[in-house]
């Protein structure tokens, strides 16, 4: 394996996107990070597109063949689109890592995209629960608040969890969410507004939940080589892996983590040779406020149980001891499904280039995770800015 | 790269499949390839499964995943969904390849499912029409029958075609599939039968179009390490290549060819280092009886304007100049989509061990060739009998 290096970067805005298509999301966010790569089209040498639900949304799939003829990319080079539910956007990543890596090839594009918010939510929900095991887990009648409910009961019995130690989550990530141009719904919450919210599956309440939400987040990897010593700071992949875990619920046998997680974690910091402590920011996959609480100890940036504490403190806030989503995460800046995943990347490579609207001070090293499903699929990578 | 072998295939019988679930057939073939491979599961480190519509059609995703939890396959390992419209199944084979040739495992399961059956002619159409570019070539209606319609008449005018010249090609293949135990409809058809046949897109008829169909198949593939001498004789993977194309159809300026078959033709060549002589068996993309006389040229394999001459002669027949669709292709095999890919090497390895229902006598060489959408997606493999 050899260095992999991301030199260019691109995102639509989150949000509503009633005037453009799919496919125009996705180009739009990969011809904005071609164009700062500074690389030529014809430098490309394989396309991933990362996608969950576009055939039951949009009626359309073969979507990276279509974004390369949108691009313009050569022909004779292969695109993939790549799913494995919210993890798509992760795990189409890790496929252009992979190619520059392995050296099939000297630089990738990866384009995550969604289009969701033209669907009813009847048709989101049900859209969405593509990712459930439907066969065997179907006649619970679960959807994922549900499931994220079920979460934090199972945590609340094991550590105690009240409403507001949740909410300082919300809080944080809504709050980041106001300084990110790109985000969906910042806002400054109060734990009495958050209190007062609709009960969607009890205890998740509306601020809880990450908003349905169109848009696009493109990268381009490229190896050392091929990275152009004018552009930006560079920033380099340590690690890229990508897990599977239980699709049924009834499996995991303990709510309170997801193995999917634990094993990514474990293995990127082996293979990047550093340890969380060492991590100065991350992204991680908030879909749910109570998915963050088990994600940061699962990923083990903070001691088991102690996931709401460390937010209610300020430890996991920007000037804290890991900056935790200050893109305002799922929850604020949004999830467009298959763009979570390098969104998120895109995201800490702002950082480690200092360049970010809500900037960690000294941001060297990032991790992203992103989690598909009831936990069937995750992917985990660490990004360090060189020196 | 290494040399990569398949050292265990299976798959389900083609057709209807009322009684079983889309995980359902995916496990069984792939249990039936991991059993014939000798491999425990402990020893696979990657899975990719090809699909393309099973969100539309049945409602479900993240099935990667799904099937690698039936299989009970570790949990730390990656899953992932490709799609790339009918070229889906293809494109898994090549991702599995691609893990074992650079080292990133030693052993890989592929598997391509796709259940059809139970949707009614307009949805499945409708998900069908997914591989179309909806945005770009929607208004001009067509669907894919249209399309090769459309080659047929254009071919009609380069070359000259009647109707019992692609004839030829539909009474080939509909023989094969009835000694083909796993193929939905073989037959034996006069040209009169065919040629009495309900219009479907003037001038292809009912005959000349591959049916909607249930079914999956799964490949071992493994390092030579691996392979065990025990087993089956040996079948190596000489070449793997995936090309893209144009996703409209009014892209294509010349409908007598497709650009990503013959570039995708040109580089497994090169790749292999054989020539398109050598080859002497072969599964193609006849998802249209117009489709495989294009294709075979495409391919190499038939002289320009030749193709349904050469089906007429026997020339394509088993005993002629160069085998093809001796299973009975997509036409009477069936076309479970994402598995098709997968099931056409099913079908080679089969001619190279010798021990196929319609065996090609001698078999040494065997491609495969799989074509999404409008020919967006393509992938060619070349695999060979080791001596």
């Amino acid at each position: 394996m050899r260095p992999v290096y991301i030199s260019g970067i691109g995102s639509t805005a989150f949000g509503r996107h009633h005037d453009m298509s799919i496919e125009s999301l996705a180009t739009q966010a990969s011809s904005q990070a071609i164009k700062e790569s500074g690389l030529a089209r014809e430098q490309l040498g394989a396309l991933y597109l990362g996608n969950f639900i576009s055939g039951p949304l949009n009626g359309k799939e073969v979507l990276a063949g279509i974004v390369a003829d949108r691009l313009g990319l050569p022909g004779n080079i292969p695109c993939t689109k790549v799913e494995g539910a919210c993890a798509s956007g992760g795990i189409a990543f890790r496929h252009a890592w992979l190619a520059v890596a392995y050296g099939m090839c000297d630089a990738a594009l990866v384009v995550g995209v969604e289009k969701m918010t033209h669907a009813t939510t009847a048709e989101v929900t049900s859209a969405l629960n593509c990712a459930m095991d439907n066969e065997l887990d179907g006649p619970n009648g679960l959807t994922f608040p549900g499931l994220f409910g079920l979460v934090w009961r199972a945590y609340d019995r094991a550590f105690g969890l009240a409403r507001d130690d949740v909410s300082a989550v919300v809080i944080k990530n809504k709050r980041h969410g106001l300084l990110n141009p790109l985000a969906q719904m910042g806002g400054q919450l109060s734990f009495d507004e958050i209190a007062a919210s609709a009960m969607i599956a009890d205890p998740l309440q509306l601020f809880d939940c990450c908003p349905a939400t169109d848009g696009a987040a493109a990268l381009v990897l490229c190896s050392e080589a091929m990275y152009r010593e004018s552009r930006k700071q560079p920033v380099r992949v340590l690690a890229s892996v990508q897990t599977s875990g239980a699709p049924q619920i009834a499996k995991h046998l303990d709510l309170c983590t997801f193995e999917a997680t634990v094993s990514a974690a474990q293995q990127a910091y082996a293979s990047a040779k550093i340890g969380a402590s060492q991590i100065d920011v991350v992204e991680l996959h908030d879909c749910f406020s109570m998915a963050e609480i088990v994600d940061s100890e699962d990923l083990g940036l903070v001691p088991r149980g102690q996931g709401a504490k460390w937010a209610a403190e300020g430890r996991t806030d920007i000037g804290g001891d890991v900056a935790i989503n200050p893109s305002g995460g799922l929850l604020a800046k949004g999830h467009p499904v298959g763009a979570t995943g390098v969104a998120q990347i895109y995201e800490v490579v702002r950082q480690l280039r200092g360049e970010h609207d809500n900037q960690v001070a000294g941001a060297r090293t990032g991790l992203t995770h992103n989690l598909g499903g009831t936990g069937v699929a995750c992917t985990v990578n660490i990004l360090q800015a060189e020196q």
